[in-house]
């Protein structure tokens, strides 16, 4: 049975309005896994008509974000490192599966994989890899549930 | 007297969607050098009420591609680094600095700061460095200016 | 049964005198997989009594030259980046494993987790985080079996 | 005129036996700017007989060290990132030069580019990128000058 989502992750993505506004779903909230998709659209390409490197990076943050967050402590994230292994574009899913690498002390890395579905029913292919380095901070997570 | 902008970047911009629909200004552009700024709206920020990684990205990666789009060949991210050093939040400009780093062959190396205005007048401060390593291919960048 | 060790990265590591002239032993060989120790000596030591950040990276590297160098085509380094995360110091033992994480073209990223042997029997803890990133070459590997 | 090497930094050197054992020669010890220089020996080779990345890796992380410990508190390297452009080899003089590129509260970022002379006097080519981020701690720098 899958754990129930960390109250910290789950205030947090109440009140993301960036995530919200991209259009992504959380479909996995476990303290240091989760999985978001999201659809590329017309709005997010580039001059070359492929996805642009700041949405693939955003979806990829946003599920590095929910799985460090498993505790009632901000972890923030203080970089990442992206690699761009194929281009996308309008109309393609893509999912961002985010898993805890290593936790020490403060901080922490996390490795999230950017796919896209394949022709095959249930294939995928990585079009980023994306390795995040958190920091867990003494902030209680905000509370407010209302915005 | 400034260089007049390449054709390549100034075609690539023409059709950037994602950059436009972010709100991102281009106040230079030439080989090498670009600086491009955004003013971080409510729908950038994440559960912290902080702009969201991914916008702070996508700023630095379009100043990033500008500056290495140089020639008539398409040049692709192949990936970066971001250290994220300062939150900001809604309502303030960010401003994104592009300057290649070193050219070797295929690949190159570009850095970009990332600021906002300071308190005093002409002062900033920088909020993150972000790293791109570039990739050169042999496609021409494509030229139609309607879209 | 362990696959036999790939002919190129066998006869790369017969050739290697760094990895011979810093006392690496190779315990796992196979593609996409490698893993390699290495006692600290004295003379890896810096300033602060700590192992030098040098060589922890240089056991990753090898055991990253090791995992990717799986054909008859040299695989390079194209570059990497690690996270320091416990300090080591002289006579311990430190481990590094490599696996592949994802290939696409002539790319590659493998990580690599640097551990010491801890307090209790079979603990391990992580000192080092590594992430490669490789490229596969035209060139064949040499097969000069005699230095 | 230079800046006195800062007090912290020259401790550390002294008793750098990593550093030592490489041959690396010190030639600017300032806060914030330093420069290294270490000639390429055959058992720092791989089995390319190329230089071992591991070795241009530590060349460039002690004067990421020397640069970034100008004050009476160790400053730690959390990690770095490296591009490797160029391949060098035995008898070659490598030089890392340092320089910081930010620092925000406890953390820093210095770049360090490590080149070779080239054939023109007074030429250099680049054949590496090294960034390095780097975390202040509470402790202060040990004194002990007697190793």
């Amino acid at each position: 049975m899958p754990q129930a989502p960390p109250a910290g992750s789950q205030a947090m993505m109440r009140r993301d309005r960036a995530s919200a506004s991209l259009g992504m779903i959380v479909h996995r909230n476990e303290p240091g896994h989760s999985v978001v998709s999201m659809v590329v659209r017309d709005d997010m390409l580039n001059g070359f008509d492929v996805t642009h490197g700041g949405f693939v990076f955003a979806l990829a943050d946003t599920a590095f974000a929910i799985a460090c967050n498993d505790s009632h402590h901000v972890t923030l994230a203080a970089g990442a490192d992206i690699t761009f292994l194929k281009p996308t574009t309008s109309g393609q899913n893509l999912t961002a599966t985010a898993l805890l690498r290593v936790k020490s002390g403060r901080s922490g890395i996390y490795d999230v994989r950017v796919s896209v579905d394949g022709d095959a029913v249930g294939e995928d292919v990585t079009v980023a890899e994306f390795r995040g380095r958190s920091r867990t901070t003494n902030l209680p997570v905000p509370d407010r549930t209302h915005l």
